[in-house]
């Protein structure tokens, strides 16, 4: 704890300074192991304004060869901090395999400085501190070599070292209004992040350093960073064990119990598609203003007619606040990184709208069928999924969950269609057929992705698509409803 | 021309919307015809307010796979438009081979409203103009079909349109201040509009649109699509001819004739090099404040000692402050696009340092000697090369480019070296014997890389490097030296 660090004793500067060079060969060394092994080593370091954090991590970064790392200064973009989730910026700068992040200063100094500036309420700030606990378990399960640094220097200190800067004529700009705050506010600060370390130490333990002697902090930093690594080299890409945690869940029957009888006559759906789009265009604008974001995530068989039911809700909205992402397989940089990685990055800004054309549930679908992942990621990403998911409802988002449904025989029939006409051959691979062939694994794996993801606040509907003029009206119904409700949330948060 | 435009007679409606719903059809055909051909298609909506750019878009992406287009809208986030260049945003936002962006309005309307809002002088006005032509050239040589489209109402038709959203509560918030200064000023609006297409249709001439007849502009605006891909379709992917501009350029000896043997002794290489880094630092500081970009580029034999001259010039850097972008063979997606796509998605905000390890020039030395482009794409990329370095520099950046040399004796010996020392044995692979086996081949591109790119603005500088230490003094004086050049150049410009 922070209360009660202790500074440490001065030590002689040569064999620091010793130590030191012989870290950076370690360090140059580990370099090619990591690459070799594909591990990403993630460096958050948090600490004082003064305390030397940009000097550690140049110190760290000396020896590695430029390819290999990335430095990332969190700045305090409002157009990003307030339009995206609180850990957006955070998930968006995870390294590649066999790369490193060195962040300067994270998630736990935007937490504190929001909540000291009560920015945020209690228990807002609660919610970020779970999903800080989420956020760097999934990193740590999913193989992510994490350590967190705090740099400490006392309130003396750091009042010396703020005058020695802006003193300087060089270096006074360097002086923020905001050090000044936290300096001022020491105390208050001291115990803000006593209390923040005390609560994300489990998972991933905190390291406190003693900036006021700034080689040493060096060395122990660079120590740590080599031990960090070699532990990983050691033991090998760590994968987390499946978990569970209650969330509230909705039944969801069994996809062969589903009856996909039920259609619409012609008349009937042009009355209604018309009406629906109508009101979805009138919504898009309310939520444009109230700045709701909300995300449609589209998941269904081959030829169930994904893209038709899309285009009906596409069209409506204003072609300046939505985007359709199809999601194919992923791109090289995007399977290097953690699953969720590609999803993160295309989020929606607030007041946007944005439709997956398929989701982050290839984990527990293809990747699980296909072997592409290992047995305890695809059963531990259900609770991860329904964490991520949760994260975007507390930030607000309104999240629809399809499976477009149809049968088998249907989706023989529509193969064969395409087969033969023309113009659609290019929607029909042999990756279909082959698909087609798994259709009963398909379907063990869906009933368990909808048993165990159907949470409340981002449920799950199946669509039944026998008919797909039917399933276009019944998703725009619950699409209309779902932001028809939200609107009025809104209005209520607003009100509290 | 705007100014004596006439509007279209009224047409008969159904027969209008039989058209579109042909059109619709037509447009379904050519987009799997446009991804066979990997055809790349950007259409640019530029337009008065209220005059239907939305309706238009809205209509045109109606039967698309949204897999197949994005529409993108320029949003003016202050951070985007202040400390990137002028083009940025547009060069992003380019679609990939087969796939169609939307432009909501793009790089005309900016620059007409900066300069009629006195935020940009009658010289950057001019500057804007010649840089958004050779984009939309270098678009076109790179295979893009633009379709430039105005939208056109007259004054009095934008203040019914303009009053009626606005007495609607539902759309009020539609419009903007913006809006309302764009219909004060109409006069002056449709004089610089003109002005700006006058100078801006050569290369790809613009279609102006009567947007007071809503379907029938829809209709029009599809039947250019249709007939821009149906072209493309017909005459194949484009590929332009190679030109000559005459840059300002330096005189640059052959390869050959360089003197390779200076060097440095250990004890003045140690003292130089603390002194230049000090300055170095000093001088980050320096252009962080003033928010100068800086970008530094390293091209050179392999294993010239390019990463370790990286890593001195980072050193001293503040790691918040610079990136080292790496750069290897293209990924899918960038292959995908114009070649200099992923370098414009890399360029530093202002006030940062960014170093390429490996650059654009790949397009006139690997790109042009494996045979990946055409031969008039190598050579059409001099010039190319040479206008998108100006764009930089006239942005403000500091752009300075290393050729680093050494002889044939010299890149064995390291080689060698390299594969008997087994922490530096994953530095050499079979494709550095690959290309040193073409030496010759490359000197001949290197040479005439040199003559034709090494501008006043953005010079060479072939940097002796059989030395490795007296190569890091070099360029690191060279550096030092530009950015105090630039320091100053920055007071004459806020003085003048």
């Amino acid at each position: 704890m922070l209360k009660d660090y202790e500074r440490k004793k001065p030590e002689n500067k040569e064999a620091i300074n010793a130590e030191i060079k012989q870290l950076r060969e370690l360090l140059l060394g580990q370099q090619q192991l990591l690459r070799d092994a594909k591990l990403p080593v993630i460096v958050l370091i948090e600490g004082w304004a003064a305390a030397g954090k940009g000097t550690l991590i140049k110190e760290m970064i000396s020896e590695i060869d430029p390819r290999f790392y990335r430095v990332v200064s969190p700045v305090i973009v409002p157009e990003t901090e307030e339009r995206y989730p609180f850990l957006y910026q955070y998930a968006k700068a995870i390294p590649e395999n066999g790369k490193i992040t060195f962040l300067d200063s994270g998630w736990m100094e935007s937490v504190v400085r929001k909540y000291l500036r009560h920015e945020i309420t209690k228990e807002e700030y609660n919610r970020r501190v779970r999903q800080v606990n989420e956020f760097e378990r999934q990193l740590r399960d999913g193989g992510y070599l994490v350590l967190k640094i705090f740099l400490h220097i006392e309130k003396d200190l750091q009042f010396e070292r703020i005058q020695a800067l802006s003193d300087n004529p060089a270096t006074e700009w360097r002086v923020t209004e905001e050090d000044l705050w936290q300096h001022r506010e020491y105390k208050r600060f001291i115990q803000a992040y006593d209390a923040f370390m005390d609560k994300t130490d489990d998972i991933l333990p905190w390291h406190i350093l003693d900036g006021s002697r700034r080689k040493a902090a060096v060395r122990d930093g660079m120590k740590l960073l080599v031990q960090r690594i070699q532990h990983g080299l050691d033991n090998g890409r760590y994968v987390g064990e499946p978990f569970k945690e209650d969330f509230p869940l909705k039944d969801m029957p069994k996809l062969a119990d589903v009856d996909l009888s039920p259609t619409i006559d012609d008349e009937e759906y042009k009355k209604e598609l018309k009406k629906l789009q109508e009101r979805l265009s009138e919504l898009h604008n309310i939520i444009y203003r109230k700045k709701i974001p909300v995300i449609l995530c589209y998941e269904g068989w081959d030829a169930a007619g994904k893209g038709g039911n899309i285009r009906r809700v596409a069209y409506p909205l204003d072609p300046r606040g939505f985007d359709v992402h199809p999601i194919a397989s992923p791109l090289p940089h995007e399977l290097n990184r953690q699953y969720l990685w590609r999803f993160w990055t295309r989020l929606p800004r607030t007041g946007h709208i944005c439709i997956f054309d398929r989701t982050w549930y290839g984990r527990v679908m293809v990747e699980r069928l296909e072997g592409f992942c290992s047995e305890k990621d695809w059963k531990r990403a259900y609770n991860e999924i329904n964490e991520f998911e949760r994260q975007l409802t507390d930030w607000g988002a309104v999240v629809i969950k399809f499976w477009i449904h149809i049968d088998r025989d249907t989706q023989l029939a529509r193969f064969n269609e395409r087969q033969n006409t023309p113009e659609k051959q290019w929607k029909i691979t042999e990756e279909d057929w082959r698909n087609r062939e798994k259709w009963f694994q398909y379907e063990v794996a869906v009933d368990e992705m909808l048993q165990k993801t159907s949470t409340k606040n981002a449920p799950w509907y199946i669509i039944e698509s026998n008919d797909k003029k039917y399933a276009r009206i019944r998703t725009l119904k619950i699409i209309v409803k779902a932001l028809e409700k939200a609107c009025e949330d809104h209005f209520e948060r607003m009100m509290n």
